[in-house]
């Protein structure tokens, strides 16, 4: 029997997974990244709890046949992080070759976004499909393109960056510098921006009562939660925010034209409330051609471990 | 020696070329793809051509490999043509299929600029590039995407269709009767559109001399001459086209990060007056890492015969 160790690297915690020959995790484990101590000594923490996992299953070390990796950056080659979206760790470094010298053990690595995209393709709701394009929807959006098995990783490893997309020429002013990205308007921030500026003039809602009028504590979900309960103010507000995601999908669509698109992370939980309106919305901005033939929009199904499953997809 | 056909059947003219085994056309003909005599008639004259091209360079039929083939419309499985852009043919037509009856040689069809894209990435502007898109700016915007030697064809054969992708919401009509296209603001009617409407309320520039006061006869063209003598009136329509082209190559980065973008099509015969200022209003849309390793965006080179390599590329 062969095993895989996926790894999914996070900016406070690192989930560690071991998955047999079917494709399941056996085991798994979390601990924190703490890479203020330096690549080295994060990469040999990862290693020791591969092999504490291994030996918790009394799997020999021989049969492990690598390590794939999922990191918040941009990857070339599978292997050279160009620059670590949170780490102060220094650029260009072959992630690869430092963990397959201290494990001595076969290692990819991959974008993070682009490896939770490889897991839902490869093992949740776009299992079974051609090609599928998953959008995280956080406090960011990312997103990662998946076609016949593989990720488009790009040429400098910034393949599937949908969230930088422009959708408003001149828009909002996004965290990365740039104005009117897709991320600056349909992210779970975008979605607070816009409710605080609301509630700024407006203190007649629902929205309002909830949070006892301290707007600074708002949250996404807080404005699902009322527009669930009917407020009208806050359905306004999920209507906006569905319009942009259909802007940013239907464009996904007309380049990509995939056969699924997937949408995770802590935004897409919202449901049927924000999906029934973007499925709504999608006509006015997809082509018609990218919506036929069986084209379907869904929840990812993996949650907190689709990193572990795509990060061990990169291996075999 | 084998050789390989490369058909590329336009809304007027078809184009056939064979091409040896190094990759070069040594033989070509254009002749009318007269689609209303229906889909069998045309293709029996496509491949009477080829024969006699093949006659005539002394070829044993036995020594063609293939036929590919580019067409205008969605293609699925390189075989399928969903729609036909120009004909009045079925939907859904097996064309690879009919071919290959009529020739008895594996045949394989794909959009036309697709084809174009794959002919610039094979063996144009591209060769030597692990990936490009490129984007054919004509009366329309279309294009392709190009990976590790393959084609992004799509779910349903809609894949690289760039021009539909909205840079502003509820936006100008568009040929598509969508709103906000990339093509509705970047490709030479959009151009022409723009040139028109400013051409309504100001008539002192040399545009309007240059065209005799005759706005209706405007071509997009016409603007980039002006524009190289220095008229300032055409220099701000190729400002505001500049702008959107940055816009809509900046998405298309951001989502594929390729390591070359190759603009084709009568627009980019406008040369560096229109490239110099895309690429200094690039980084205002793309994502700096996209830009970084080398990335370039040039020109296309095989002019009227990419559709032809492309084709022929789709063979072996």
């Amino acid at each position: 029997m062969k095993y895989i160790a996926g790894v999914d690297i996070g900016g406070t915690n690192t989930k560690i997974g071991i998955l047999d020959e079917e494709g399941d995790i056996i085991i798994k484990k979390s601990i924190k990244t703490l890479s203020l101590d330096g690549v080295e000594k994060t990469m040999m923490r990862i290693w020791e709890t591969i092999c504490e996992l291994l030996r918790e299953k009394n799997i020999n070390i021989d049969n492990l046949e690598g390590i794939g990796m999922g990191i918040p950056g941009p990857v070339k080659n599978q292997e050279i992080v160009g620059f670590f979206a949170n780490f102060p760790w220094e650029k260009n470094l072959n992630i690869a070759e430092i963990f397959k010298n201290i494990s001595g053990k076969i290692t990819k690595v991959e974008n993070d976004v682009n490896v939770i995209a490889l897991g839902e393709a490869k093992h949740g709701a776009g299992k079974g499909s051609k090609s599928s394009v998953t959008i995280a929807l956080g406090t960011g959006i990312g997103g990662g393109i998946c076609i016949e098995g593989k990720i488009i990783s790009g040429f400098s490893g910034a393949g599937g960056e949908v969230g930088h997309m422009k959708l408003v020429k001149d828009g909002k002013l996004c965290g990365c510098g740039q104005r009117g990205c897709f991320e600056a308007y349909a992210s779970a921030t975008g979605i607070e921006r816009e409710a605080i500026s609301r509630l700024k003039v407006n203190k007649t809602n629902e929205l309002y009562k909830k949070l006892n009028g301290q707007i600074d504590k708002l949250e996404a979900k807080d404005v699902f939660e009322c527009a669930k309960e009917g407020d009208k103010f806050s359905l306004d507000i999920v209507e906006y925010e569905s319009e942009y995601l259909a802007m940013g999908i239907g464009n996904i669509l007309n380049l990509i034209n995939p056969e699924k698109i997937i949408l995770s992370g802590g935004v897409s939980l919202a449901g049927d409330i924000l999906l029934d309106r973007v499925k709504e919305k999608l006509p006015k901005y997809a082509m018609g051609v990218t919506l036929q033939d069986g084209f379907k929009i869904e929840i990812g199904i993996l949650e907190e471990n689709a990193g572990i499953y795509g990060a061990a997809a990169l291996i075999g």
